[in-house]
C-alpha cells in the first residue's frame, strides 16, 4: 500500500508509492499513450478493460459495464490512493506517517474517442459536470476523507490516454495547497468579515482588464498574480463553499463557462496540453463562510525550473492583462 | 522593469516580467542550448559575450573581463529581478505590486566547456564554493535584499547553457518556501528549544537507512519524505544558519560532499537533468537559533501532473530508502 509521509520542515504531506518501484532505467522509458480506440479502455464497447464502474450515466435498460452509457466513472488501474485499509498513522521517531488510504477514480467524459470538453456538445458537458457532482456527494459520506479534488490532465505529455477524461481524488488529510488557501481566506475573514474571493471577483468584474467571460452565474478571469502564461480561473459570481453542492439551475452556466474557456485556449494555443482543478472547500461546515470554490486553469507552457521549485516564486512571462486580452478577443462558436 | 505581484489567497509573490513579452506562438520555439565552444558565453575567450563581471578569480595581472581566470560571475542577461530603480511598493486596489528589485548573477563554474562539477577537481569544486560565498558577502550589503539563493539547473530540457553555471538570486521579500520553512522550524524550536534540522540530521545519521554519504562535518541524505526520486539533501552536522558563513576549514569537505552526491546521481541517472539549490537564512540574526542551512538536489525524472500543482501533494515513486540504499552503493572514484 502507498504510504503518505509527512515532511516536518515543510508540512507537507507526499506519497511514497513503492508498488511502481521505480528503478533508475525506469525512467527512461517515455510511457506510451494509448491512442488506438480499439485498444482504448475508455472507448464504448471496451468497458471489460476499465475496473468496474462506481457510476455511469446510461441508456435505461443497458447493463452495467457495457454499451449505452454517455458519462462513466472508474477506478483508476494504478490509484495513488488505497480505497481499503486501516488508516495506520504513526510516529517514526520525529517523521509522522500513514498509510496512503483514499479515493482516485476516473472520469470517462464521453464515450466517443475524438470529443474533447471544448468540442463536445454544451449538454455533454452538463452531464459531465452533474456526474462529478454525484459522484462527489457520494464519496463525501464517508467520513475517512477530508477532502476531494477533480483533475484533469489533457494533452501529449500530461496524460497517457487522449481519450477525454479526469480523476476524482479524495485523501485523508487536507492537501497542502487547499490548507493554504483557507489560512489565506480565513485571515482575510477575520479581518474584514467579507470572503476574500467575493472580494476578488468583485474587484476583477469591477476593474474588467483580467475579465475572459461572465455571465450572471460565473466569471473566468486571468488571476493577477497567475503563476503561469494564460492561467484562468472560473468562479461563482455569488459566495459559494463547495462545488458538489451547486445548485440545478447554475449547472449548464458553469458548462457555458467552463467550455467557454477551454475552447478559447485551445484556439489561442492550438494543441497545447493543459491542466485544471476544482478546487472545493474540505468536508467540514467550519469553512463554509470564507471558503470559495473555484476551478484553475493552466495551460502546460513553461518549466519549472530550480529557482521556482527552490523558492516558491513563480516568474510567469506573460502578464495576465495582456493574455486576458487575447482569451476576450478570440471568438469562438 | 519586471513586477511582483502578491496572490491574496495563497500570500505568494510572482514575477510578471513584461520584458519577455511572451505571445501564443513564442511557446512553440524550443530554446537552443549553446552548445558550441566557439559561440558560448560561458568560455574563456568569449568574455566580450557577456555583462562586465562582478568577481572572477583569476591570475593576477591579468585584466578584469579577459582571459586567466577559473571562476567568473557575471550579470544575467536576461535578469528575473533588475539590480536598480525604487522598490514601487503599491497597492492596486486589494492588491499587492512592487518593482522586481533584485540581483541575478551567473556564476561560471570553469573557464571549460567540458567540465561540470561532479567531474571537475575538487580544487575547482572548492573555488566555485568560494565564489559563492564571496560574492554573497558583497551582495549582503545592500539592504534592500532580505533573501538570496543559489540555483543551479543543469542538463537538457532545464538550462539553455550546457556550459557549467549556477545563478546567484537576491529578492526584497522572502520567497514562500523559504517561509514556510522558516514557519515549520520556528514553531518546532519554539516547542522543543532545539534546532528541527539538527534533529533531523541526528536521527538520518543514528538510523541511516536513507544516508548516502557523511564525514565529520556534512550530511548527504535522502529525505524521508522525499517529493521526488532521488531528491537528496546536503546539510551541515552542526548547526549553522548562513552558508556563507561557512568556515574555510569547513569548505573542502562540502566540495566533497557535493561532489560525491553530484557524481553518484550522474552514474545512477546518466544524462538525466538536475537542479540544486542553496537555502540560507534570510538577511536577519532573528533566525539564527532555528534555520539551518541546506542544499536541495532533484534529479529531473518526473513531471509535476495536474494533481501535485492542484493539491501540493507530491507523489514519489521510489522510497527514499530504496533510493539511498541505490546511491549509497554507487562506488565513485
Amino acid at each position: 500500500m502507498p504510504q503518505l509521509r509527512k515532511d516536518p520542515v515543510l508540512k507537507q504531506w507526499v506519497i511514497i508509492s513503492p508498488e511502481r518501484g521505480k528503478r533508475p532505467s525506469d525512467f527512461k522509458k517515455i510511457e506510451e499513450t494509448a491512442d488506438d480506440p480499439k485498444t482504448c479502455p475508455f472507448c464504448e464497447g471496451n468497458e471489460h478493460l476499465t475496473p468496474r464502474e462506481t457510476l455511469a450515466f446510461r441508456t435505461s435498460g443497458t447493463a452495467a459495464n457495457s454499451k449505452g452509457w454517455w458519462v462513466r466513472i472508474v477506478p483508476d488501474r494504478s490509484p495513488i490512493l488505497a480505497p481499503e485499509g486501516d488508516s495506520g498513522r504513526e510516529g517514526i521517531g520525529m517523521f509522522d506517517a500513514m498509510n496512503s488510504i483514499g479515493v482516485h477514480e476516473v472520469v470517462i467524459e464521453t464515450p466517443r474517442h475524438d470529443i474533447g470538453l471544448q468540442n463536445a456538445s454544451l449538454e455533454q458537458v452538463r452531464e459531465v459536470i452533474w456526474a462529478y457532482k454525484q459522484r462527489l456527494l457520494e464519496i463525501k459520506k464517508n467520513p475517512r476523507f477530508k477532502h476531494f479534488m477533480i483533475v484533469k490532465n489533457s494533452g501529449k505529455g500530461v496524460s497517457n490516454f487522449s481519450h477525454s477524461h479526469s480523476h476524482i481524488v479524495a485523501t485523508p488529510i487536507i492537501p497542502k495547497r487547499i490548507e493554504e488557501e483557507l489560512e489565506g481566506a480565513r485571515e482575510y475573514y477575520h479581518y474584514h468579515d467579507r470572503c476574500l474571493f467575493c472580494d476578488i471577483i468583485k474587484q476583477e468584474a469591477k476593474e474588467g482588464s483580467r475579465v475572459v467571460y461572465e455571465d450572471d452565474q460565473f466569471i473566468v478571469f486571468c488571476p493577477f498574480a497567475a503563476r503561469f502564461p494564460f492561467e484562468m480561473e472560473i468562479t461563482p459570481k455569488h459566495h459559494e463553499s463547495s462545488f458538489e453542492l451547486i445548485e440545478n439551475h447554475m449547472v449548464g452556466s458553469l458548462a457555458k463557462a467552463l467550455q467557454t474557456a477551454l475552447t478559447k485556449m485551445q484556439s489561442l494555443l492550438p494543441g497545447q496540453p493543459f491542466n485544471f482543478v476544482i478546487h472545493t472547500s474540505p468536508c467540514s461546515d467550519s469553512y463554509k463562510d470564507f471558503y470559495h470554490w473555484h476551478i484553475e486553469i493552466i495551460p502546460k507552457l513553461t518549466k519549472i525550473a530550480g529557482f521556482e521549485w527552490g523558492s516558491g516564486f513563480y516568474i510567469n512571462p506573460t502578464p495576465p492583462e495582456d493574455a486576458a486580452k487575447m482569451l476576450r478577443e478570440t471568438k469562438v462558436d
